[in-house]
């Protein structure tokens, strides 16, 4: 039997919706553990009305913004794409809000949960992090597939839906640029007063700054990666379903199921994954005589049974390992069953292996860059006896090599998908499909994948709650484990980011080189050139300015912390309170302050040039901010978290451990590294994607310039 | 009467020349200066063994190196080839050569007379310039003209001589990235050791290294710059020529001879540039009495009269400045009329002012970003403040932003060069010969340019020697002025570098297209992304691999200089003698050993992709290389630049002047810089102009490539 295009969509409405149902469930599950003691209460409830504070003040922000772009897209095209902008503003402001919302309440009870144990901790932060992952994975494909269904049978359907992309996509730029902005002033500003000046620890609860340093770290990594991904996993999808749209000759319309039946499997498959994780350990004598599914659960759940007490690191990341290889093990097969239900080539089986081996494939070789297991964050580390200069240049050197085999996978990948979809239909078209379809594939396992992401700054603020209030040593010890866990996550997490952005971004151009009936596209062409040159210049200029939003932010979080030392008495002494909301107040309006100027040239200099210099000219645009932000991006990603683990490396003792200069030139590496990963870098992906979804939308309305000639 | 391109060849040839004569006229001048006292004397027969041995031992190297590439050229390609590209080497080699010859000769005639004056030290230091600037342009221009000359009537001429780019392409590929090694190496080896450990000054004659360091700063900023700057020179001028046989249906060949005789117009305002800076000064009475020849040189001469002893670093600029743009208005002048003699269209003329306009402006805004009576490096040297990481992450910042104009310039100069070209003749081919045009219009007055660039490592030496040999203060002042400037126009020339590198390498990529019989370049071809992508990726890692390069060799240095210390008794109480040439011998060594994987990558990347991914992709490539390292060598450039900048300007006495905190960090951003603007960066325009030429060179040889389909 095979499965038409409605059919695909209704399955995939019900996987959301399935997705939806183990949110819920999780969240009970979650605020079922206890908080702990009344200081870590306190503590928890201060970064929640922190973060509800930044919530509130941001997508007020966001609602102006959302009904200002809605108007004019309403105006100026229809308002069925101003509809469907809101509809995915809405979803993915939805699903972060709730990610967030669960982040800043597991953390008291994952420190808690750490009391009783190692796993229970890991247990409690990684149920967080799958609610973040699966709301996005399930909002995302309720929100496309609803609309698809609105509009069943209006053949502009899916140029509608490409407002939902530009939807998702202006949500995360306030995420990723603005929370980038907001996580790395408050940290740093933190910092530079609390460590620097008053000599006191970090997550001291004495620093006025404390507070929005963990909410920070939240609406970083929670927030923000869920937005940026929300986005890559619409428009991967909206990419795929419009360029199959031309593909079969009208005959079958399977090209445009395809893509949502291979995010329902990976609803199926994801839930598969972070039961690895959650699932309860079961006893032999229930097992022996249990039904034929209880057992495989059972020999299942021995995975997780090897997370013990002493568990080290590598056990963890096993631990996480397995469950997104086990996701994506459960994903081979569904996919192959799609693909043959839809009648299509066996080839896009193929094309959504190609996609999610490379997702991997990157994956680890950024685990290898960053990671102080291995020899370029231990050449760094090595590079700090010498100070801080040569600390840096080796960072930024092994950054930069750092971008060699991601380029090539991503190369490799995108010219087998390309061979494939065109041997399976003889046309360049579907060769173009293959390669949003790999995207597709990519990220088929999204809900499981970024769940080990966004677990870290759960365990990271976990960590920092046990440090003030006070928990026994061993807590903080395994706090620790799960945090350091995070980090390497959270390394290979912005690998993934980066990776699907690229194959997303280079999908929606070539949907876009279709919606603008571009004919040809000279690479020597007059306009091309400069739209090349200055398409390249982007990312630069982007990131340019988000890192000197970071240094603008902080000098102000600086300010106001010293205020609070002189001002509020006994502060230092403990016996004065601080005010945090006033910092996190700061951070907020900074943040959203400091990202007009880049979110502005992000969707206006697309619609500039496309009018002025030609649409052609704006496709190079396109392949010029995506080439030159890819290596950029993974450049800075990988040596801020480089710079990072060479500190930690120091750390645990060597080249003298912490105080020593060696320690002291790595914490300028990993300052220096901090905007990098942190907010540039991960921006990068967004100023790649929104540009293009921007131009995906406006297509319709660009000419052939008036420079053209 | 109109100009047939023999006579405009013949014409080149004279200049060529006529600039040949001037330098031996200025070789006499030069050497008629004293050498100062004994020391110094003796110190400068050090720097000149160094120089020497590093130049014999590099270009036995070479000789190895450019018979293999000889040998293989003959037998895949053919003999004519394989000669034009002997004959590029052995001219850029020569030009280089002799550059240093005079350089390392000039340092100590400089201290001596800085000692009698400001002007008499900068009149012999740009003297020295100037022979570097004139040998750079002289021997490129005979060169190729003498082989135009030879291969009168051959159908393939133009095949041919693309050798003679290739050729100054390998020298350049050892003199900049080898040099850029080798520089760095020294400066940070003899710094880690003499400064940081041993506390000694810079320039230090008690330092082995210090020798090693003064050779380093001539092979780098003389020989690096020179061989840079006639690669483009040579490629512009080949590009031109190739891309205008194609256009005119064969009826007029004027399109071959312009370039030839905006070069040759070139050297006469050049030399006109260069006699403003080191004419004398005349008196009143003697002007009253004179011919009115005489007359206008006293007026012009009134220009130099401004360089007086109170000359502040303005008033020097502002001279060098005058001489550059009395070059720019001679040249534009004299090009209308070649332009007219020529029979082409005015509208080439305005292509050449296009391009000269463009290279000038870049040249201001590299200023600008690096000068620090400019907001950019106040803001990095307000960030030394808060330490070295704040330093490094304004600098990073600064080196983005500093990237948007010059695109912007060069984005706008290839769209109007287009555009004149098509509206002159009514095809696109012939608005990429107005591209390749508008690169030889901005490189036309590189003699001059080249001479304000060039003269900069001599006055540094200078004051090295001024130093060592205990020459009294007002010298040392006079010397310190005259190296200021040498950074500012060093700064200056790197944007003109990489300007002209880019117009340069897009215009050999358009004769390499029409080469290799490429039809259609679509952006969205197969095997275009990869070659894209993977193009993108080659600065990058070309960047990493030369960035630890320097590291490594660095590391040699250190190890031997402590030796030094060791082992030589009474070294340090300045009774023992260092052994320098064992230190300029590493530096050499490790130099030529650590070049060879980036060379080897940049010449042997284009012909693996073309034959595998073809030679569609091949163009990619090319494109990629060219968008992601231009931007890369910007920011380098400007980065590194303006933290060096920012450093002298705290040791004005600003943030609390040398030894205080903010000093130390901004030591620490120098540092990082270093590589970054003597390297790295400049090493950039090679890859690109390198990875071009041998795609040219072989371009008969690509097919369709073995993966395409």
């Amino acid at each position: 039997m095979l499965l038409s295009t409605s059919a695909s969509i209704v399955i995939a409405l019900l996987m959301g919706i399935a997705g939806v149902a183990f949110v819920l469930w999780q969240l009970k599950r979650v605020f079922a553990y206890d908080q702990g003691n009344e200081l870590m209460r306190e503590i928890g409830t201060a970064i929640q009305e922190g973060a509800s504070a930044f919530l509130a003040r941001e997508y007020r922000v966001i609602a102006v913004f959302v009904a200002i772009v809605a108007t004019v897209i309403a105006v100026f095209l229809q308002w069925q794409t101003a509809f469907c902008f809101v509809s995915g503003a809405i979803a993915s402001a939805g699903a972060g809000y709730l990610g967030m919302y669960v982040a800043v309440r597991a953390n008291t009870r994952t420190a808690s949960a750490a009391s009783r144990g190692l796993h229970e901790g890991l247990r409690v932060a990684f149920g967080s992090g799958a609610i973040m992952g699966m709301s996005v994975v399930s909002f995302s494909l309720i929100g496309m597939t609803l609309l698809f269904l609105i509009f069943n049978g209006d053949p502009n359907q899916l140029t509608y839906i490409t407002g939902f992309g530009f939807g998702a996509s202006s949500i995360a730029l306030f995420a990723r640029v603005g929370g980038g902005i907001f996580t790395k002033a408050a940290d740093v500003g933190a910092d530079l007063v609390g460590k620097i000046e008053k000599g006191i620890p970090e997550d001291d609860p004495r620093n006025p700054a404390v507070i929005a340093d963990n909410v920070g770290d939240n609406v970083g990594d929670v927030a923000g990666m869920g937005a940026d991904l929300f986005e890559s996993y619409s428009g991967s999808i909206i990419a795929a379903a419009t360029l199959g749209a031309a593909l079969g000759n009208g005959s079958t319309v399977a090209y445009i199921g395809l893509p949502f039946l291979v995010a329902a499997v990976g609803v199926i498959s994801s839930l598969f994954g972070i039961y690895m994780v959650i699932g309860k350990e079961r006893d032999e004598s229930e097992a022996a005589n249990a039904s034929y599914y209880s057992k495989s659960v059972y020999y299942l759940s021995q995975y997780v049974a090897k997370i013990n007490e002493n568990a080290s690191l590598e056990d963890l990341l096993t631990a996480l390992r397995r469950s997104v290889w086990g996701a994506s093990v459960v994903v081979l097969g569904l996919t192959l069953l799609a693909v043959l239900m839809s009648g299509l080539h066996f080839n896009y089986w193929l094309v959504i292996v190609t996609g999610l081996v490379a997702g991997n494939a990157i994956a680890y070789v950024t685990e290898y860059f960053t990671s102080y297991t291995e020899k370029p964050t231990l050449a760094i580390a090595e590079a700090t006896q010498t100070g801080a200069a040569t600390t840096i240049i080796q960072g930024l050197a092994v950054g930069m090599m750092s971008t060699a085999l991601p380029v090539l996978i991503t190369a490799f990948a995108i010219l087998i998908s390309i061979w494939l979809g065109h041997k399976a239909d003889g046309t360049l078209a579907a060769g173009l499909y293959a390669v949003a379809l790999a995207g597709v594939g990519m990220l088929s396992t999204l809900g499981v994948t970024l769940a080990t992401d966004a677990y870290g700054p759960v365990a990271d603020n976990a960590g920092g709650i046990a440090e003030m209030s006070h928990l026994p040593e061993e807590v903080r010890q395994r706090t620790d484990a799960l945090d350091s866990l995070g980090n390497t996550t959270a390394a290979t997490g912005k690998g993934f980011a980066i990776g699907s952005a690229v194959l997303t971004a280079l999908a929606l151009i070539a949907a876009y080189v279709s919606a603008a009936k571009i004919e040809s596209l000279d690479i020597l062409a007059p306009t091309m050139l400069p739209g090349l040159l200055i398409g390249a210049m982007m990312p630069y200029l982007f990131s340019a300015l988000t890192m000197m939003a970071v240094g603008k932010a902080a000098h102000e979080i600086v300010l106001e912390v010293r205020r609070q030392f002189q001002e509020i008495p006994g502060l230092m002494e403990g016996t004065g309170k601080p005010d945090y909301k006033t910092c996190v107040g700061i951070s907020t309006e900074s943040a959203l302050r400091e990202m007009i100027l880049p979110g502005a040239l992000a969707v206006l200099v697309p619609i500039i040039v496309g009018h002025v210099l030609g649409k052609e000219a704006l496709a190079g645009l396109l392949i010029g901010t995506l080439l030159s932000g890819f290596l950029l991006a993974v450049m800075m990603a990988n040596a801020g978290g480089a710079w990072d683990n060479a500190k930690k490396y120091i750390e645990t003792g060597e080249y003298g451990g912490k105080g020593s200069d060696s320690h002291k030139a790595s914490v300028v590496g990993d300052t220096v590294g901090d905007p990098f990963k942190d907010t540039s870098g991960p921006s990068l992906n967004i100023l790649i994607k929104l540009m293009t979804i921007v131009s995906l939308v406006f297509a319709s309305s660009f000419g052939s310039g008036w420079l053209s000639f």
